[in-house]
């Protein structure tokens, strides 16, 4: 799997987090991941099936970053990550998901998206079990850090 | 979607586990979840993709529970959720949604299986963002519980 492939989930991370809440994330630099491991509060999590290979991709926020997120959304802070919140992180798990396979289509590479899981649980990791590699790609923000993590077989 | 659609998940858990672990799970009854959440220490996760349907399924296992089915099929009890461990984990996701597919392959539904993914963290909780019912199966054992959660789009 090649750097390239996480350039369509960042470029759709970032217009759906600037579009609907008002949120700028800083990317970091994506990283080919070996025993680093994102942790997190909330994560939201997709599996990916097409002709060519199937996949997964996550993204994990920081409790703060997904409450700032909720409250630019809403104009109301939720006390903690409640139904709410994991509602609203299947959903821009989704629309990320949605906006990058529509990129990666224009350049030949289609697939298919599974519905969203969000898992809930402070400071829990995530592993992503594909025999191709795992891309890692970090971002902080004014209201906490996020990750997003793609892997694809056979890419 | 129907009850009916746990049961070879059912059915291929409770395979999959005897076979490679000497473990006999304990069917609890299944529920339509609502409110209801999974809480368990590692999980397994992976989408499902059809022609007339998609999904995902998981499985959560408390953290004795885990530790005890290493023990069994490799002889050696590790101190905590390691690596190993979450690649066990990630197969037995492969495992139990490959003979589900099957079954219901059988049946005339088919699918194709996205990549695992494994979610590591003291008591987090799992939902399924989809649009279907959410049917959620407890299990005990002489080890410690489990819970699958199994969701299908338009079923």
């Amino acid at each position: 799997m090649n750097v390239e492939f996480i350039n369509p989930f960042l470029s759709s991370l970032l217009n759906v987090l600037s579009t609907m809440a008002h949120t700028e994330l800083k990317p970091g630099k994506p990283k080919i991941k070996k025993d680093e491991v994102a942790c997190g509060d909330v994560s939201g999590l997709i599996g990916m099936v097409g002709p060519q290979t199937k996949g997964s991709f996550s993204i994990t926020f920081d409790e703060s970053l997904a409450l700032t997120i909720m409250e630019r959304m809403l104009g109301e802070r939720p006390d903690s990550i409640n139904e709410e919140v994991t509602d609203m992180v299947g959903e821009i798990t989704n629309m990320v998901t949605g906006g990058a396979k529509n990129l990666l289509g224009e350049k030949g590479y289609d697939f298919d998206m599974a519905t969203p899981i969000v898992v809930s649980g402070k400071g829990h990791t995530i592993t992503h079990k594909s025999e191709g590699a795992k891309i890692l790609m970090p971002f902080t923000s004014d209201a906490g850090n996020a990750n997003i993590e793609v892997s694809f077989d056979k890419l």
